[in-house]
């Protein structure tokens, strides 16, 4: 164990050199006709965070994200993406060729069935949109992975731990980070965050409340012991 | 004609000196649960650009935005609003005060009829959400102004000019500016734009495609030709 903790604190620089990660971020949108959409409120700024972390500790960074107000961190490779489809299409055609994949977006579950294709007219009092589910990137990666590490997120607004859990199990997943984003002061848009990180052996890590830029760090270490626990 | 044209000319950076002139821009949005939401793809960047232009021109400018990622015009007050309902009542407790308003907005004109407290759970393979009418900022405006001038905006992607004439008579405008946001490189997120400008007499100016700040000062002078045909 000292001789670990020693390791880490030499390589706490580039500890992920060599490793190639994958982070999806931002909210997606899906088009319910060519002005409007159904989107949600991820900011990107925790997965942007994470891709500077993880370039500045040495890995190769393949961002997938949505559409977010951020500048895009040097050195990674950007692949921009609007709706789930697109980002499940990225994410699924680069999957082979990295170590780990951390789930930060929070792309939209569901679409509308039906995209019109001109602006639909204001002429009825009320209409329903029938919402169909698109594809589940980070279970789809979960259950076909190989050597990759699959690390998601969980956007929660009750029973955080309860509902982490169960998605860590559904999805396959080596580790979930759960956040409450009804809490005040942390989760979407916010530079602060909350998190509960949950590894598969069910080893809970609590993270209280400090800015993105060091949960970040402190998901790469997780992640790094992971790596770590593949080699032993 | 000539005198005017003089006038114009040497008052061309202070015509709307003394004039009041509230702005709205962006998009709103509507929740569906703590997450998720119904938008649309307004900028901000036609608004904005118009409240500068204005702020430059000597106006006071009250400018009422939906979340947008641009830089606040300085000079301008500014009153951040999410949704449409929160839109209709900044704008209709301040309009009293106001010279003119320009609805550069893009509200979203439905809302889900019930908002889940908690965030919906994806058990359903499909589901249908009941949308329901916002109020509808413009024509409320139009119908019941004195002095004031209401120019509104109508972001079309079919019939553009036809659907434009009949807004600016259904929602008793004063001008209306209209655009084919189906059209590329114009429009929604772009920084350039091509508009057709309608007064209420049926007079249309047709606005080639320029940068934005272009675009705002010629729907300026549009207005500041209003102001002076009352005075007349």
């Amino acid at each position: 164990i000292i001789v670990q903790a020693v390791m880490r604190m030499l390589n706490i620089k580039n500890d992920l050199d060599g490793k190639t990660i994958m982070v999806t971020a931002g909210p997606t949108r899906e088009a319910i006709d060519p002005v409007r959409y159904i989107s949600n409120h991820s900011s990107g700024k925790m997965g942007y965070a994470i891709a500077r972390a993880a370039l500045d500790r040495g890995a190769k960074v393949l961002l997938i994200s949505g559409p977010v107000a951020l500048t895009p961190p040097v050195g990674a490779e950007i692949i921009p993406v609007i709706s789930t489809q697109d980002m499940y299409e990225a994410a699924v055609s680069r999957f082979e060729e990295v170590d780990a994949v951390i789930g930060a977006a929070a792309p939209a579950d569901y679409k509308p069935a039906e995209v019109s294709p001109v602006k639909i007219k204001k002429t009825e009092d009320a209409m329903t949109i029938t919402l169909i589910r698109t594809p589940d990137i980070i279970k789809t990666l979960g259950r076909t992975k190989t050597r990759q590490k699959v690390v998601g997120f969980a956007a929660e607004t009750q029973d955080v731990e309860q509902y982490a859990r169960q998605k860590l199990v559904d999805k396959s997943m080596d580790m979930i980070v759960a956040n409450d984003v009804s809490a005040n002061g942390v989760g979407f848009g916010s530079d602060y965050n909350a998190v509960k990180i949950i590894r598969h052996d069910g080893n809970l890590k609590e993270v209280p409340r400090m800015p993105k830029e060091q949960v970040a760090h402190i998901i790469l270490d997780e992640l790094a012991s992971l790596f770590e626990d593949s080699v032993l």
